[in-house]
């Protein structure tokens, strides 16, 4: 097998040794206009030739570049930990295949190397040192947007598939809050909160990302053909899994660490215990983002997972504006304070406040009667009359005192 | 008017220093059996002659106890603070007239010398150093049960009177669940949550305890005439106001504190913003109780105060599963954390666990640093002292305090 050509063109080995930081690694294009093919067919290859989350292939490629990276690969040349990713899968080389596929699709291969990478997004995913969040070796994509642009302010909505109307409603508020403000909704594309989600940003023309754990040329649910089209006309479906991928159990675990790391934090509307939405939580945390969840009834078992996240820290959050203000450091959101209508008797003393209390709604009092029924004292009492006075609040006719009402209203 | 016989049949004065500790103040039958008819025309008296929260007078008769306190407020021989609580009904002694009423309603004058008075549950409103908190000087309570035995076991619940069918229902699950697992629940017997709470616990034959704001004769809400009657043949109706008072609207918010007051713990279920249940966590935060609040729809108005409190650190309840876990230290209703060992300081007082923080590691201090450290008031940090005592956490020697080991280890 170590006699095979590497999927790159014969791209030269430039074994470097694995403590050469990523800042020394071939730059050929990095993060700035078109890659270069080989770029492009080595990222290929490595695209299929291990199950994500692959740890160990990722922070080789990271240190070696994709193109001689591939090519180890390919050869079997490589450290134990990336042989027990790839091992299985080296010798099978459709990096052609699947970047015609994409074509065929109307979607294309999105590399680090390309202007477009979400790669602040993506930045924590290495950074966390969790195996599991290990980030994709590249990203296929369906949509007229671009990805870094899209993740720059950005949510992710997620939430259960045996949603109740409560649910989808809330969702779907969210989202189409959020794409009012500017804020691209990312979710997963299933039935329930994740479809309400995307069809929330899609009612106001906002631009809405999906994540998928199938190839992007695949309709997955198909009940949600129309709304996949109707993402990829306007926004950008994703997926670490090439083409004609098939959407395993595994997959949708997998897939969510990429919704929880696109979006500057996740909110959950609804979710089982146990579920993936609490899942993409987990992720959301671990990647250094805000878990936001929304509560519900406690009588509702879809609540339950959201309830359960509350206590365990997640921000709960009833609003757009709540969202917003949590994850503020997008822009200059911050939340106006929680709807308290001011109130006229705001800032009175306490005298006065016991007094103005204490006068009935209707009819009017002596200040004899005040000092009985407030048991302040008679100055206390003309202090705060004067203050009420003064407020608007109370009035004297005859020395009987009565409660006014500000602004001459009833 | 200082030449008027006080109400207590001319007891002698015996004017002590302000600074003289409550433990040295006439101790006439403290806790123990029935109180002295003397001191109960005393605290009749003084239960009218000041509008509640009277924390200047609360003060003046814990150092001079009830009965020289009386005949010097009658005679107008006070500080000034106790003055200007005090002076505008002191000529008013209804104590003969107040007692008899009571009588002739089936109630009865509840005294802190009376052994049924809940000592430990309302001392938090003296330690807390708030004044709106200042402890009652009396109770008129109507019921065959001790408020001392119902209080040791027992949690408030609260909430909004325009409550939705969704509110109703969750109080009144609480309330039987609670009442089930034989805590005692509390509450204002208003409207709404309130209403569903009490008959939830009734439902399942559960001591209820009904936190009026007006006398404990009259029949407020009307609606809750029945319920008032049930309460009163099982469990128990209090009222800081004496009988014939009328449920002025500053009343209700005064009377909260004593509901926070009567529960290990407060749980919120259905909240306008700036609500009285607000208030009601308000007090129980600031008495160092258990904030709870049950999470509702987002949509849904009354549930919004919940929400805030939840935001603002009150702890998210489902279930009376989770409220008793929060209230475990009532008894052994706690669902044993994995691998947290019992710990000496567990069951502490609030004053007691804060004074045992206070105390340093290695070394003694006396009062003064102690008051000093921990912002207590030299009467909370003596009685916190004398329960560390007790239970042998701390000891003193030659007038320094140190911290000790139960069982003499390290």
């Amino acid at each position: 097998m170590t006699g095979r050509q590497p999927p790159t063109g014969g791209a030269q080995r430039h074994p470097l040794p694995a403590t050469v930081a990523p800042a020394l690694a071939p730059a050929v294009g990095v993060g700035t206009g078109r890659p270069a093919v080989e770029v492009l067919r080595a990222r290929a290859y490595l695209s299929r030739v291990a199950e994500p989350p692959a740890p160990a292939l990722a922070a080789f490629v990271e240190v070696l570049g994709p193109v001689a990276a591939a090519a180890r690969v390919q050869a079997g040349d490589v450290p134990g930990p990336v042989a027990g990713e790839t091992a299985a899968r080296r010798t099978t080389d459709r990096a052609e295949a699947d970047l015609e596929a994409a074509h065929d699709a109307g979607a294309r291969l999105l590399v680090p190397e390309d202007g477009a990478w979400p790669r602040a997004a993506l930045a924590p995913c290495l950074l966390a040192g969790v195996p599991a969040l290990a980030p994709p070796v590249a990203l296929w994509v369906r949509g007229p947007r671009r990805a870094a642009e899209l993740s720059e302010r950005a949510v992710a909505v997620v939430g259960a598939r045996a949603a109740t109307s409560y649910g989808t409603h809330v969702a779907g508020e969210l989202g189409a809050g959020l794409a009012a403000a500017g804020v691209t909704v990312v979710s997963g594309a299933a039935i329930g909160i994740d479809g309400a989600a995307h069809r929330g940003s899609l009612a106001v023309d906002g631009a809405t990302v999906a994540v998928l754990a199938c190839g992007v040329d695949r309709v997955y649910p198909a009940a949600h053909a129309t709304l996949l089209e109707r993402i990829a006309a306007t926004g950008l479906v994703v997926s670490e899994y090439p083409p004609g991928s098939v959407p395993a159990r595994h997959r949708f675990l997998v897939r969510n660490r990429l919704i929880a790391a696109l979006g500057a934090g996740t909110v959950v509307v609804e979710a089982a215990l146990r579920s993936g939405a609490q899942r993409t939580a987990t992720d959301t945390e671990a990647l250094g983002r805000v878990v936001m969840a929304v509560p519900g009834p406690v009588t509702s078992g879809p609540s339950a997972g959201c309830h359960q996240l509350i206590r365990d820290g997640a921000l709960l959050v009833t609003s757009t504006d709540d969202v917003l203000e949590a994850v503020g450091r997008l822009g200059a959101d911050l939340a106006p304070e929680p709807g308290l209508p001011a109130r006229a008797t705001d800032g009175l003393g306490r005298a006065a406040a016991l007094v103005h209390d204490a006068l009935p709604a209707r009819g009017a009092r002596d200040t004899r009667w005040l000092v009985r029924e407030s048991g302040l004292p008679p100055d206390g009492i003309r202090a705060a009359l004067t203050e009420l006075e003064r407020r608007g609040l109370a009035r004297c006719c005859d020395g009987m005192w009565q409660l006014a009402r500000p602004g001459g209203g009833g």
